[in-house]
């Protein structure tokens, strides 16, 4: 894997910390010091204004908009693309000292220090600004998102004036007229405007969201107002040596239903605006509170490696800004609220990378996860018909459940993201126990998915049967025959299906008894290209005849290749993407013996370049399974500071939210080597060689393990709720608060 | 084949008829009744403006415009279109008389006929007209393209009043304001105007056109002008019972050079104008007088089948009238010059169905089709590069040698325009014997392709040599491996070009011994799927297992399937759209055993709903040498009158200019027997059952020979030129004027 780190950021175990401004890398850092409380989400852009690269950017959960593409349309090649919507500018700040306007790429200033506490949720920057008349001020700006009241906003900035006393002059306001980048235009308009709030209207969705602010400033305020600009403007009284406080709570309001009578969105963001009155001190407070709860359970701790210690806990931290299950109807964007790359959609990345640690750790917050498609299941079934199929076909990419992704070599011939579904409702159903939710949901689900399923597919001539024309979760591999991992996943779906209609009445859910007869048959006669001789399954018939590449001989600058080769270039060799066989052995992982899982990676890891940010952690949790540990660790690596390290080059766009979440699998699945898909949970930890110790916790059955492994043993016991029957080192146990430990 | 005749033209054997208007058929005659002279065309819409369905189109060869797609493009996927672009409608009449101004959507008429005479290239359309006061008027409209003089059209209009005598107004324009139907917008200005002359300039690529008018009637002419446009109003005095006539040869002037000063462009119009001395009845003699010398030499006659004879020559007319090879760097459209739609651009039709029409009758036209790919090869090189690959490779739709596909399903997959370039500078120069044309231009073009060939190839794991993500010439499988089509055609190739390079030295063309010993070794090793036991082509590398699918059961209203079925699902069966395999068998003929042509036919004919026009007509061709006679006359009937009778019901957008091509192949290839790529050329000459007799003449090398075969016999002589060596039914003979004959 050559991929090489760009270091820029403080090692420290609860902050990211960049010391000194980095201006080659202001975007980059706009991504990693984003803040988000899974409602909204806002880049660490610099409030003042800042002529160099930026990207303003503050979203909100589910608010998106939607264009649609020219071209060649032919039948099920969907044309409407939707997107999430940079929103409002609440943070617009502009500061003015002796006709001068504070910019850092144009002023000069020093001790610049930002930083993130993971912690409060917290983000601090402050510099010292020397204007060109020689005055110098210390400016400290602060932002949190509340934790606690999902709408609310809040910014402080301090103003300590060194060398002088004087009257800089400070604009605050709330702007909905930033362009969206990628699409050059803005999408909104403000039918509704008062002093210190504003109602935008977007274009072609009609979202409604309101946004109003409350200053304290030692200072009066003089309204000023754009087309879709409110604020105010304040001639500050500034002592030296003293230190002067502005603070504004802001309340971006929506409901997300382009329906809304206008006056009643108005309202409502009035009301919501009335309901402010804490000051910022008293949200970071209950911030404080809020993360010191959700670390007392979600923590990892990792004794001997700074650099991995930080890099997990920012992962777990953005995991859990961007997504905790508190918003109805809310899903996870490939870059959460980060940033506008993916165009914030929604992925098969959602059932396959971010459930687990949500599954972990607050079940209910995985069930939502899992609700979203649920509900967005008609839409699933018109994309179905639109592919001349019947039941659900589940979107590639989707903000509200339509199919958003316009490549038709992506949307029409990727079923992992409806075969992500069904995993996603066994594992749900396989590790909570949740019977209920198989009845009121889950059946449904499955049902739905089958008979899609069962239409996509097709009999060969020879009578076997499998998938035509797919790409599988390797895209380097475009419209195969009997992809080994769409074939294995469909198969388990009909079988986990068969079983689940054997404890709820078939007809209940509307199957028929030939249905059943034709899944069983599919499930049996499902093609997977295997090798006996060598264990080795084949990623698609004919794969293992595919031209040989060297991987490791193409040149680090013909990457990423999607930019540097031609397009069908791509496709003719036997080099992958990323995992395929390795996936659905990752996901199935205990169907398959140690000797085939140890043949698999041998064969596809080395032709794998990992091109995708979901790759590494997969290959470190079966590198670890394998004691392959050199290799563990540095995927692991790689998967836990892919941001902070800018391995990708990309980390401007945002941050690759979905791809972290699998770096808390990469601790708990691959160095703590648990495993969920068997009769018990099991455990089996391992640890790198260079770390002293490291210690997880998982929320399992109402129960809450923690696992704790140094260099000379594992030990694992119940922290809180009943003791919990697991597998330790397969070995059949009842776990409880005093805990077994064995030398490892 | 589930295609349906819509007759509605009567039979003739030297004419398109249409005996009372067809409003609901409109644009299908405006389509038929096209007139080209290579140089320029028009479709046969009414001149005095029709309010129904109709698409005014007049169109000058090589003059095109360009559009550039948005959306996703990966390196080597082209985003810009060239198109053939509607210029100016130099027919504009408008006639009002009492008020009403003539428009046979609204107004009353009677005795409407329209014809096409293939003698003379003259259409005619009358009709009478009878306006609200009860006026008659008998108006004849004519109209021609000169044959002679390639910038030169003629239109007459004779008026006839019945019952009054009365001043109609008739305006005669030229109108540059035509919008370009499938783009919505008109692509011209017009910078510089005079009375009855206007230059056009096209938006993007800035084509030149002058067009300027010589109206000669018996009246005033009061000048008109428009932004682009220019005409005059003419106060008729007409008699009643007395034939009035008006009449005006238009120039329509350009050079095809974006560069060119406006002000040289505009005084060669001019000039050309002044050079303008014959009148109507003058170019209608010249016209008559080149037709008859043209069918004297290409006609072919069918004795007892009025239908297929009126079909044939129809094709033959529109091939002729399409392209001749006299217009330096001239192509063929696939809709020639009578449509927009595929763009107007050339594809590789042009070397696989139109050059052997031309080889056989006009070898410097051939010739000068291969020239056109010569003289672009420098845009195939840039293409090549583009596709990451070296030498050239050719376009698959083209208006001036770059790529103007820009599905890179079709642009990037199908090397089949590629290799076509390589077939028919082998066919050129094996038919003619021209091996100075080996040496100025076929052996660069073959060393280029050849490089292409070897850089776009790759080896199999297994050590076999072929192309892998490719489309064949059956569209309806795409991004397969080891295409037969593709490894076959690649093959022949490289064999071809180490054969030319036997006698050419390869360092003049720059080719290294290394590179002849690798195409020596890709040609040794090109894997051709083959089943020995069965005889079996395999069309790609697994297509013997794919789906099968019963391509008679297809519900016929979900034709065509491109617009009916989901658009991945086309490429998951054993459906295929147009040959492939039998598609190599018929360019290579005498390279396969008769066992294997007729087990392939069997096998592949079954699977083939011809969704491609190009389809039928070699299916004709292999079922006539097959004997099955009826296949092969129905497969023909098709291919001739695919347009006459409207077949695919898409005649509207254009004729199928390249496909009806192949209906004289069917006569030739097929009924004739004849074969091009032995070292001999060779007859055997079948008939159909209902036929009385039937005729052809081919050129070569420098002789013409005369097919005659009815029911007893087939005749062979030489009717111009020295005697030759052919095969007659598998014996070689010296041909000379007394000529053989065989009982059959």
């Amino acid at each position: 894997m050559a991929k090489i780190a760009d270091q820029y950021l403080q090692v420290h175990p609860w902050k990211i910390i960049e010391d000194g401004f980095h201006p080659d890398r202001s975007e980059v850092s706009e991504s990693l010091f984003s803040l988000a409380n899974e409602y909204q989400g806002t880049r660490g852009y610099f409030e003042e204004g800042y002529s160099g690269d930026h990207l303003t950017g503050t979203y909100l959960n589910g608010v998106y908009e939607e264009r649609f593409t020219e071209g060649t349309a032919y039948k099920g090649i969907s044309t409407r693309l939707a997107f999430m919507v940079n929103t409002v500018d609440w943070l617009y700040t502009r500061i003015e000292l002796d006709g001068e306007i504070l910019d850092l790429a144009r002023c000069k200033y020093s001790e610049f220090r930002r930083e993130l506490d993971f912690r409060s949720g917290e983000l601090r920057r402050e510099t010292v600004w020397e204007t060109a008349s020689g005055k110098k001020i210390r400016i400290v700006f602060l932002r949190l998102l509340s934790m606690e009241t999902n709408e609310l906003a809040c910014q402080q900035i301090r103003f300590l004036p060194l060398n002088f006393s004087g009257r800089p002059k400070l604009t605050l306001g709330l702007d909905f007229s930033t362009p969206h980048r990628m699409y050059g235009q803005n999408f909104w308009s403000c039918p509704r405007k008062d002093t210190g709030m504003l109602l935008g209207v977007s274009t072609s969705v009609n979202q409604r969201v309101f946004a109003g602010m409350r200053v304290s400033a030692n200072a009066k305020p003089e309204p000023i107002e754009g087309e879709k600009f409110t604020g105010y403007v304040f001639d500050l009284e500034l002592q030296q040596g003293r230190e002067s406080i502005v603070e504004r709570p802001v309340i971006l309001y929506t409901e997300r239903d382009p329906n809304q009578p206008l006056e009643e969105a108005w309202n409502k963001g009035v009301s919501a605006m009335q309901c402010v009155t804490k000051d910022y001190s008293a949200i970071l407070e209950e911030n404080r509170r809020y993360w010191a709860g959700f670390w007392s359970k979600s923590d990892i701790t990792i004794e001997g490696d700074p650099e991995t210690q930080q890099g997990i806990r920012f992962c777990i931290f953005q995991m859990q800004q961007t997504y905790r299950g508190a918003l109805k109807g809310a899903n996870i964007g490939a870059k959460g609220l980060t940033g506008e790359a993916y165009n914030g959609n929604a992925f098969w990345d959602t059932e396959t990378y971010c459930l687990p640690f949500y599954l972990f750790s607050n079940p209910a917050a995985a069930k939502s996860l899992i609700d979203f498609r649920y509900k967005t299941m008609p839409q699933a079934m018109a994309r179905a018909k639109d592919l001349d199929c019947e039941g659900a076909c589940f979107p590639v990419a989707t903000s509200d459940g339509t199919e958003s992704c316009t490549l038709w070599q992506h949307a029409s011939l990727q079923l992992q993201p409806t075969t992500a579904v069904a995993y996603a409702v066994w594992h749900y159903a396989h590790v909570t126990g949740d019977t209920e939710f198989l009845r009121s949901e889950g059946a449904e689900l499955l049902v739905q998915i089958c008979r899609f399923l069962a239409t996509r597919g097709q009999w060969s001539a020879g009578g076997k049967f499998g998938y035509y024309a797919v790409m599988g979760p390797d895209e380097f591999q475009m419209m195969v025959n009997h992809n080994a991992y769409t074939n294995y996943m469909a198969k388990r779906t009909f079988e986990y299906t068969l079983e689940v209609l054997k404890s709820i009445p078939p007809a209940s859910v509307g199957v028929t008894t030939s249905e059943l007869a034709e899944w069983k048959r599919m499930a049996e006669e499902m093609l997977i290209p295997y090798d006996l001789s060598t264990g080795l399954f084949e990623q698609h018939l004919g794969f293992f005849d595919l031209p040989h590449i060297d991987v490791d001989a193409i040149p680090v600058e013909e990457f990423p290749l999607y930019s540097h080769w031609a397009y069908d270039r791509i496709y003719r060799n036997d080099m992958i993407k990323q995992p395929d066989v390795l996936m659905f052995m990752f996901l199935y992982n205990q169907s398959f013996s140690a000797a085939e899982k140890r043949a698999n990676y041998e064969y596809y890891e080395p032709r794998c370049i990992h091109e995708s940010s979901l790759s590494p952690s997969v290959h470190s949790i079966l590198a670890a399974e394998l004691g392959r540990s050199q290799e563990a660790f540095d995927f692991f690596r790689f998967a836990t500071r892919i941001d902070l390290d800018n391995y990708n080059r990309n980390a401007c766009e945002g941050i690759h939210t979905t791809s972290i979440a699998a770096a808390w699998m990469n601790i708990v699945y691959g160095f703590g080597g648990m495993r969920s898909d068997g009769d018990l949970l099991s455990f089996k930890p391992s640890i790198p060689g260079h770390w002293k110790s490291y210690s997880f916790q998982v929320t399992y059955r109402q129960s809450v393990i923690k696992v704790e492994v140094n260099q000379a043993k594992a030990f694992l016991h119940v922290v809180e709720g009943d003791p919990v029957r697991v597998n330790f080192f397969d070995k059949a146990c009842e776990l409880d608060g005093t805990g077994i430990s064995i030398k490892i």
